[in-house]
């Protein structure tokens, strides 16, 4: 990794953005009917490399069940609204019609007060079976200082696939003030594969791989008025973390004698152009966040928030407008995209961005050639 | 070529666009009377290196007509609307006229609607005739999936010169559908040249010069309101796609025993700048687009749009609408370009800078000293 | 460090902004609550690293009271207006109202007009008194010429530091008009600890060091209005400006054998993330301004002005308007802050960033890995 | 000098501008009033390295004697309309009139007809015995192509020093239309000093210091609207350019065994830091034009226009409109400056730089060490 000296005796690492990288054409081209997507974890196949992140805005159990009937995989987020309301779709419209008429502040307040209703255990199970009932792969989030408290219910829910998701995760948190969670005799313990994140580099990653995790989520702070990188100045960008994360999967296999995990990039990826850069740089597969929302049925209903929202010790994100008029499946597809949409055909992006470089699987792609642009664009 | 390491284990090359080249004065001046503009390809020669996109919002018989007389070459796209109506202008005029009352979604619904009739063969023969007729170099564009269907038809009509033309093409084209078009096998029982691409990289421009093309077209995307680096992620930036074309030009050279293969420079050229750029990189000609949608008599009567709208496997380009009152004249040659004019002048500019920096052919400005910006411009 | 031939026979090196900067998460993260934001500098202990600029528009003897109520430090200027009126708050009112009525020329002109006022001894006595009545750690702050005219009433006053700043302060002023201060005889005259500055290198630190100041001020210019880089062209990005006086630090702990200097990080830091990044390359302490002039309460009464309104050398400062309703307590440590705040949470978020990425202590945090964004972001 | 390769076997210098620029404060200061800022070219000896530009906008024989008792230099362009009419005042503020309420374009169709009457070498004596008359340097312009025709009657008005300035110029014009100048020849044979320019680089640079040039410009294009960068791809940022020449500075007073040539700095230099930052660069004294088209008296009246407007090879520059309230004396000084200004100040923030950074003389300064900013800012 190459590193500059940014000050006498003060050494940094040089890391480029997705924005900073273009794919390089091969000498070969392919009929796109010929290109698969497909990618599989555990027992469970996608069709299609796309896991919309388990926030409030973007997965509801009807969206999670639309986008794994079009190949993909939502995440419900168990400390949500939907595990805390019996119908949070009217609440959801108040907090809109709040953020229009009286200002994202007061949407904001109104949204704290509703995460200030607990969580109740029947609605998991409830939301987890309308899942499992509609026949998509069922995949619930928790921050990690809920896992204790909640995973118990999401297990007995029978629950797919758990997912351990934050601003940033590690596989060693410490405290003095409660007993941390030990994430790798938690995860030893469970029978059902776990994906966790958000991580950032090769360290990160490669610590929360030897957790016994199926996959790895990469990238810190989302799409969705998130504040991160400018509260905390924390962050990594996504084309280094993902190719750190990669790497970091390389040594696992070797060390592991061969579990492969997988990198599951995300950040605020709203392009087919987008996810085939994430999949260049060795994702195998991504999650979004704030391009979903645009879609018409989203359950944020014209608006967007982060979960942090459930936190108090970061500064949190905000509520945000946000309009779209695409159908979900155009927005995975882009069949049929509306004129002037600066977003989507996500996976028909993705698609015809490997068919022009000539790649047939996604593991082939994540060895295509990028480039990274210097100087003036 | 410069790699950097963008993650543990991942090399991307570094790679510069036009807008970070500068041209660098040399100890010489010239007059620009002295300064030859001059190109050949096989037996045709150019008094300009200027080359008009087979697209019809840029080049109809009429166009290249114009174009042909002042020293350039106009490609006429065998697949557009000229080859498909007797009488596509009015056509044009009503899609300028949704565009405007209705919004650009309304004119490119009706262009796909205009692009569902099927080309006449007896259309092509007409319309390369009347280029015959006016005693220009007569250059017809087809889709690589549309050489076998109409490429007799071409051939028929008299070309003097094929292109093949795509966002991306390679020698190589796979497909488990259909039987792929053998490039070099076609091109080897033609007697007429052959000019293929677009291609971005020293490689897919090697191998696209070994199928026995007369020339190559660097470049992927367009400045028609195509998206296919947003959408696909897919391009390398122009500077540094044709230096490497210019590189695979003089490999070629050698390992053919000395066929010159003509690099012909595509992107979203605008000024004489932009083009003076494009030759000292390497290129013998540039092919422009959508700068000449701005001259009074463009075929896209005061709109553009990428002929990917043939395609349904790529995420398509819009109708966008364009304004401009200098004549092609002014355009091409830069005089009495109307104030405030921010593009044009491509040979006047490109005349300009040769003499500026003391060079007398292109073959001579092709080795002019150029520097890149680093750090803020 | 890292040099470039920027033409023949010139070099210059290169340096980094803190926007260039990110830290990155380690493999721990850590309870918030363990995080300690303690410093100290000689006998003083403050809970936070903050200290607000000797700007009349940041610190008045209620502003630093305040401030150091929270846990961070105020210097009070004592050439600014609080030692040249009994009042001056209804003149800074003026100034606001000429300012937001008759403009920013009306409102500069007043402000000259008003520093015209000589500095009044007994109310350096009486301001400074004020600071030690409430029981917080009393800082005076004099411009390096003013030093020896006014330096007696501030140690007279007992002043618990010495603050030495100016736009750019060095250890050896040289100048045939006046016989200049030799700082390091009358920093090792006093017996309490002097900080001074502004320095941006390695050299001017050390040299500054060995004065025997007790800390530095790492930044030339600040954030309000001064336009010191534009109008000198003199200025080191602060990444790189704040790691190398860490440099000198650590060279001269070894030089003196263990002494250790604070660096004090100075710019226009806005945000928690700024105040991060600064820490991780290297300071001990952050000195903010212009965001602090956004507090419901900030002596600026909505307008800021950089203290070189006091300098007939330099290029002028102006005054601007500002807006702000949030608490001097929210924008220090960001809770219950408003909606759409672009900056603030200056202390919270430096802990969520420590805790995020796995850091107790601010002097482990100053060895975070931190990587630079190179190419586009 | 540092090289990348942009694409296969095709290799660039790196290249810096102005902006990309800092100067970084060495380990002392300076009283301000211990800094000169003289220089001197022959016998001619100047108190500030300020020059102002041979264009019809900003220098008339008033404004070059105002400069001149400020302690720069006017260069009066022999081509312009001071030297084609008795009265060229209402003419210019026709040319105002006409862009303001007629728009640009009109204004341009003016301006070339106003050029187009002849120049009168009555008018160039008269002209040029003005400026001797007030008692200062007496600098006149021409370009190249009419040094033959125009020179003798600038020698024979008693000019103190002769220009010839041009967007780029070379040691070696070439031309089989017409006989070209040799110009070390012509230099040779005067016994004034001559000022040569623009040029752009070591080798320019170096070979115009063959001639016997006193004096070199570099710097190609300028701020008056001039359009070369865009419509030509011709250029090199100055900051590269500067040190290039200043290199060549070097290497020629080793081969002429003593002989300095000035390098004189020239670009859209706009502030005191600009102006800074040439020098540190490695120029003797910089050549400003916009900013000084900003006075209350500034020949342009409101609008400036490049002295390109004589030539029909070169894609013309246009006539722009500019605004400014403050007199010649507020920019060249800054005192007084009025609020708000962006501009300006250019001895003052010169005078400022040096001090603030330790510097007494120009000499000195150009040694000055400096950073250039990587990455974002």
């Amino acid at each position: 990794m190459a590193e500059v000296e940014i000050g006498i005796g003060r050494n940094a690492r040089v890391a480029y953005g997705l924005d900073a990288v273009g794919i390089v054409p091969s000498r070969r081209t392919r009929d796109p009917r010929d290109v698969s997507l497909g990618w599989e974890i555990d027992a469970y196949r996608f069709d299609l490399p796309l896991v919309a992140a388990p926030a409030d805005a973007i997965t509801s159990p009807a969206s999670a069940i639309a986008l794994g009937r079009l190949g993909g995989l939502g995440i419900l987020h168990v400390e949500g609204l939907w595990t805390r309301y019996e119908a949070p779709e009217p609440l959801i419209a108040e907090v809109t019609d709040l953020g229009i008429t009286a200002g994202p502040a007061v949407a904001n307040a109104r949204l704290r007060e509703l995460y200030a209703t607990p969580v109740d255990p029947d609605l998991i199970a409830r939301r987890l079976g309308e899942l499992r009932e509609a026949g998509v792969t069922v995949a619930a989030a928790l921050r990690p200082q809920k896992v204790r408290a909640l995973s118990a219910h999401v297990l007995a829910a029978g629950a797919d696939l758990l997912v351990i998701h934050g601003t940033a995760v590690s596989a060693e948190h410490q405290s003095r003030q409660t007993e941390p969670l030990n994430l790798k005799r938690f995860i030893g313990e469970l029978d059902l594969p776990v994906l966790v994140g958000g991580c950032a580099s090769f360290s990160t990653a490669l610590h929360l791989m030897r957790t016994g995790a199926a996959g790895v989520i990469v990238g810190v702070g989302s799409g969705l008025g998130d504040r991160t990188h400018e509260t905390l100045g924390v962050g990594v960008p996504l084309a280094t973390a993902i190719a750190d994360a990669a790497g970091a999967r390389m040594r696992y296999l070797d060390e592991s004698g061969g579990r492969y995990v997988h990198v599951i990039g995300y950040g605020d990826l709203r392009t087919g152009g987008d996810v085939a850069k994430a999949v260049a740089c060795g994702a195998d597969a991504v999650m979004v966040d704030a391009v979903l929302a645009t879609a018409q049925d989203a359950p944020g209903q014209g608006g967007v928030w982060p979960m942090n929202v459930l936190s108090s010790d970061l500064p949190a994100g905000n509520w945000s407008p946000v309009a779209g008029t695409a159908t979900l499946e155009e927005i995975v597809h882009g069949i049929g995209a509306p004129v002037g949409a600066t977003a989507g055909s996500l996976a028909g992006g993705l698609r015809a961005a490997m068919a022009t470089t000539g790649y047939a699987t996604l593991k082939e792609f994540q060895k295509a050639e990028i480039m990274v642009t210097a100087g003036r664009p």
